[in-house]
């Protein structure tokens, strides 16, 4: 196995921590959405700002993958991570617009050892995006699998 | 409002429909995840091979995006759609690799006209994206904002 920075032992639960700077472009929200979520309030700036939206905002799944960038850079990367067997929720709370510069809070809600897979532990992450000013745009609360960096512990 | 094919009245509770044939390549799959996902398992033939997962396999925010572009094409942008507050729950049931060809099944789980703005709907689907072997490859459930076709009658 590689060696990592991070594994499951180094999440403890309550443990909070901000990453990332990421700068949301004009650009980038047309060229995501052309590509998976064409709905024209997200593609054409003068079809957005006739819709009920008032003007042009990303996907939310651009957002999600925006928030997963930052995961990246900020701990992920550096992390024994073994996949992630899906979201338990993803809240949209506000468009995310050109400007926005979004960062990412973490926060550890709860973490314990797989009973079927004694090399890895699940942690349930709660992840949320802000923009520069302090704006909520996203909260997205999910479970991740990493590797234990000793397998034969007990309960870490 | 533009003229749509569909509003919030044309999603009955019940109702099972299935959209799409979604290639997945190699190349979109690193392309992606270069982007917004870059764990080596999701950018790297060879590193996959050497990871947990074994081979190449899409990031779980391509496959949610991707099963977005579905969803789009299959009818969402003929839908009088006013946006969604997030995903109740994405759950990323195999891995999506190169060569998967997806489709998804909606099934309309429930609606109701929204209190506050009596302008629009609010209508649950479930979504679950199979390959073309038949293999579930995720699930999301949510809610969408439909505009009504008569926001002065009742309840539909």
């Amino acid at each position: 196995m590689a060696d990592y920075k991070y594994y499951w032992e180094d999440f403890a639960v309550g443990e909070v921590a901000t990453f990332g700077n990421f700068e949301v472009t004009r650009e980038e929200i047309i060229a995501f959405a052309s590509e998976y979520d064409p709905q024209p309030f997200h593609t054409d700036e003068e079809l957005a700002k006739k819709s009920f939206i008032g003007s042009l905002c990303a996907s939310g799944w651009h957002t999600s993958a925006m928030v997963m960038r930052i995961i990246c850079d900020g701990y992920l990367l550096d992390t024994a991570g073994m996949g992630a067997p899906g979201v338990e929720e993803s809240k949209w709370r506000a468009p995310v617009r050109p400007g926005d510069i979004l960062s990412v809070t973490r926060e550890c809600l709860d973490r314990r050892v797989s009973k079927s897979r004694p090399e890895m532990g699940l942690t349930t992450f709660r992840h949320s995006a802000r923009n520069q000013h302090g704006e909520d745009k996203m909260i997205m609360t999910g479970t991740m699998m990493i590797a234990r960096r000793d397998p034969t512990a007990g309960e870490g």
